[in-house]
């Protein structure tokens, strides 16, 4: 037998037979590494264990440690989730069950309603199925045997599944036991790798989340090499269910959805209103010092410019339909560039006159489907903290780097502490679709894209397909206070659209040039912000951006009149302040003050009258004591004026 | 023959034969009366001098001071310019030439091109028969007789106007010499009483307001009593073109419309968006003031929602179309206020909560034709300083009062001396289709209105058939420094609509009642209130809402390090800065800045320097002398919280 050559990451080749799997390597270098081991990656290609290798390659062993090892696992978890059910539910039809971030779902077809009692039942199954340490392994089937199997296991969604796979292509299947499912792969190598999962939850959705389609019943779960990974996970899931922000926002009275409004269309209620006029204003100040100015512009628009853009080419799945005005087509605009590009273009610009950076807090409208709306963070009409910046190609590194740092500017503000940019480029297969069809253009700004990041010292992570159609996007990730991911942020290279437009600028030697167009939103859409920031701060917003700032608690109503004094004194310094003249008990006037969640509360009775005083209680921090109202206002402004944060639930803030 | 009583205005009688005229009437007074008498008012209905009487009556005379005799004598005018053109142009044919305000029109199909020269031709003609002294009388047809009269003389289009009158109508005409038109009257009594007249402009104009018709052409004139009167009145259009707000808005690029975005759909430059948020803030101010809570609201909702309030039932004609989402109707809104009552019902509410104010800047899409579109006046979309104030009956007057005096708050601020209230109730006519079907809460509810203004001591006329569908509505007028009239804020009564929301409060004795509901937009919209201000200030506007408020002018480049730092400290106290870098002489940029009208210029050489100091030209004028910059800075920021209005072209602000 003929001998391969098989080099690790460190450097070292292993002369190994042909047909040596990456198994044999793990266990050439040890037992422990074999263990450890639970797939590999063969010239970055990511192989099941027990992968034959007939030519010399790159092996890296898949460890529960590498990057890559918790799709696996979930992956994994999945199947084995679905051969339990199969084993409880025989009349159960499988259908898919992908990985997600941390966790996974399979969507069965099946009669029987789950509950919370089912899901204990699948889990023990699984359990026992884990701990019997059934072989895992991969099957290649012709396209007609893979399809006769399935068919005669009744499985008709696998079958349907087949039959869009083109016919010359060769099938893999996984087989555990007597539980068999197509799938790509690659898995752990045994059910017993499979040890730490939870089934989180049970719903409904739809084949191929089509509507006219059967409902099926998606099971949720999640799964982790370690068993303290998955308390801690499972502990941030359970405190990230006190902190949805579709709960803590009805309570605290932040927005409200209306059926006869229609869904995705949120109502900003007072408390709401405050948030956002709060987030506009520091917008404002901030783009204001970094040079931007403001525009406005309207939400309804002639079909034309969305020709003109590319939006009805590339993008009118995600728009509204048009309305017939005069015979005209009118579209709700899905995005407000080509809005800025007009006005750009409404008046001849020199290089001396750029960057020009126009900023507005547009509403613009997506449609998506009402199965996918999510409280605040799907939605169908989005104010974006909008901007776009023209700028000479000289004149890009500098922009771009400046938006970058507007984003971590704002992360401290709002204390987000862990965030990883995520450049996105276009996928070739793309062109012409999904975008603009220009490769060599592509290439170029996206090399100027990562170099820009390089230079800026910025970590990113880089991947293909999710780019914008008319140029590479920076995506921010975002991990709130107890770590759960959001995407917020977006600064996005638009290299095709200006021309589009005819948009010049003069240049140095008097000719006419196309500017580079940066299309960047760092506070995100007012919905999705708001939304994270309930569930970062779990309702108890820094002082600033709080909608209640100060309640005044009267002891009695005898200490009306002082509290009126002192309320209005706060009212007059543009504090946010309320007062609970109602005729309870103090204790009751706390207690409702703490469901609100209200910062700073002033109790003022007899010596706080004869005093001058206010005794202050905190939250989070309880009574501090008693202050002179002047002290305490000057205080209050200046930790409003600082953005302080304090009396928040989590200290890591 | 039978005797009459007449009664006169000062409460004389005076018995006359039966078959007198107002014109009898006159001369029995005096010669000079029946001189100055152009029509008569015989039981407060408008009529010719020459009407007999044959019952008792009360007569008043019409005299060029009466409130009514400049609308008669505009509608003269633009009969006699009708003959004249008659007279000129055989072929034309007539069509319709009602009075406006101060003005006339009339519009003629015609082939001939009409331009400045045919007017001045056809003013000559129009003076030859004022000359001539031609008595105008008044003649009545059956509708067929008509018919046949107009079909003869070829005027078709008046045979189409008299086929839509009801057949047993029947017709009025006036003849004066050998012309003759169809007219209601009253006019006055011959060509001679018309002297003081001048043509203004010639456009096209659609028969019956309707692009698929043919374009006919209109001519605008106007016409005076009093030689000076007219020439105050000409002055005052010479000054209101160069204000014009479509000419001074592009020149100080404060808005644009663009061909591709769609007519009647402003975009906010630069300028322009400065100036919306500076409103928005004074707005935010004053309604913080009076107690407001502000919302935000989608523009998009399903046609539910506006089933419910009656809007598709009264008003779909000012709406767009729908957009079909998932098998729904969705329509962009035309009002805010659904939106703000399902936002009040979003939760209980007592007595004790009420009033609740709700205030947003929501943007409203309304079709209006496009040959209705007009600048700013008359948009698509509007952004409205909008709020709903849901209160008690007995709270009603205060709220309704409050309103009245924000109105008169914010005019004083913007120097807007002349105003008035105009109260439209409904009209018996309209019940069921313009009007929601409510007869007795009409009556009860304008008499509630009718009531607050007279406690609140506040002048208002009353017109019949301008009410909102759902309530008696206040329009205000305004009148602009040079005298032009614009209509700005409302403030309407909403007694129908909050019950079909099912809107309720808990009232002292735990029962439910339903809410009275003001809207109101003091500021207009931005669109109109904006328009409104660059005419009143001939783009001079004050400090504050000025979007350019200091430029620096560089003597030379020798200053610039100085210039950048005394721009440093302007910017950094929010004023709205900008250096002028360029290398020109300074008097060259003096001169651009004044063409920017921006209102204060620093001009920064050697000694201001030295002497860390400014040397100011402020504009209207010219050179202040010296300053420190501090002091300057200080006065500046005073001025701009003073709202204080300086620098204005006219001296009357």
């Amino acid at each position: 037998m003929e001998n391969i050559q098989i080099r690790l990451p460190d450097g070292t080749i292993k002369v190994v037979q042909s047909g040596s799997t990456p198994s044999d390597i793990a266990l050439s270098i040890s037992e422990g590494l074999l263990r450890n081991s639970i797939a590999a990656k063969v010239n970055d290609v990511l192989v099941d264990l027990e992968t034959p290798m007939t030519s010399d390659s790159n092996v890296e062993l898949i460890t529960s440690r590498s990057e890559e090892s918790h799709e696996i696992l979930l992956h994994s978890t999945a199947h084995l989730m679905a051969q339990a059910v199969k084993d409880l539910y025989p009349d159960a039809k499988i259908t898919i069950g992908p990985a997600l971030k941390n966790q996974f779902y399979y969507d069965f077809d099946l009669e029987e309603i789950l509950n919370e009692e089912s899901l204990i039942r699948i889990e023990e199954r699984m359990k026992e199925i884990s701990k019997s340490d059934l072989k895992i392994e991969r099957q290649i089937f012709s396209r007609s045997d893979a399809s006769d199997l399935f068919q005669s296991m009744g499985e008709d969604y696998k079958v349907d599944i087949i039959a869009r796979i083109d016919s010359n292509e060769h099938i893999s299947a996984y087989r555990q036991g007597d539980f068999i499912d197509l799938c790509r792969g690659p898995h752990v190598p045994s059910t017993k790798k499979i040890k730490h999962f939870k089934l989180l939850s049970v719903s409904g959705a739809y084949w191929r989340s089509d509507e006219k389609n059967k409902m099926l019943k998606r099971i949720y779960g999640t799964s982790f090499f370690d068993k303290k990974e998955l308390s801690a996970y499972l502990e941030m899931l359970e405190e990230a269910k006190k902190r949805d922000h579709r709960k803590l926002g009805k309570e605290l009275e932040i927005f409200t959805f209306d059926d006869e409004i229609g869904p995705g269309l949120p109502l900003w209620l007072p408390n709401g209103a405050v948030m956002v006029d709060e987030l506009e204003n520091l917008a404002k100040e901030t783009e204001r010092n970094a040079g931007y100015v403001r525009v406005r512009t309207p939400h309804l628009t002639k079909g034309e410019l969305y020709e003109k853009s590319g939006h009805l080419e590339h993008y009118q799945k995600d728009m509204y339909p048009a309305m017939d005005i005069d015979g005209t087509k009118y579209y709700v605009k899905p995005m407000n560039c080509p809005h800025h590009h007009k006005i750009y273009g409404s008046k001849p610009r020199s290089y001396r006159n750029l960057p020009v950076r126009l900023a507005e807090y547009g509403t613009c409208y997506r449609y998506e489907k009402s199965g996918q709306l999510f409280g605040l963070m799907r939605v169908r009409s989005m104010q974006m903290n909008d901007a776009h910046i023209y700028c000479t190609p000289s004149q890009f590194k500098d922009e771009f780097l400046a938006v970058c740092k507007m984003y971590t500017y704002y992360f401290d503000i709002f204390g987000i502490e862990k965030f990883q940019m995520r450049l996105s480029v276009h996928s070739e297969e793309g062109l012409g679709e999904k975008y603009v069809n220009e490769p060599e253009l592509w290439k170029q700004t996206e090399a100027a894209v990562r170099e820009a990041l390089i230079f800026g010292n910025i970590d990113f992570v880089e991947s293909k397909g999710e780019a914008a159609f008319y140029g590479p996007k920076i995506d921010v990730q975002v991990w709130s206070a107890i770590g759960k991911e959001f995407t917020l942020a977006t600064n996005q290279v638009d290299f095709a659209i200006p021309a589009r437009f005819g948009l010049t600028y003069t240049n140095e030697r008097g000719e006419e040039e196309t500017p580079l167009c940066i299309h960047r939103a760092p506070l995100s859409t007012h919905e999705r912000f708001i939304g994270f920031l309930i569930e970062h701060f779990a309702g108890d917003f820094p002082l600033w951006i709080s909608p209640i700032q100060v309640i005044i608690l009267p002891v009695s109503e005898k200490y009306f009149e002082y509290c009126t004094s002192v309320y209005q004194k706060l009212f007059d310094a543009g504090i946010r302040v309320e007062m609970d003249d109602r005729n309870e008990k103090v204790g009751a006037k706390i207690r409702d003050a703490e469901l609100k969640k209200i910062p700073v509360m002033l109790i003022l009775g007899e010596k706080e009258q004869n005093d001058g005083s206010a005794s202050v209680r905190r939250r989070h921090e309880g009574d501090i004591g008693m202050y002179k109202v002047d002290d305490l206002l000057n205080d209050l402004v200046q930790e409003i004026k600082n953005k302080t944060r304090r009396n928040i639930s989590n200290p890591a803030l």
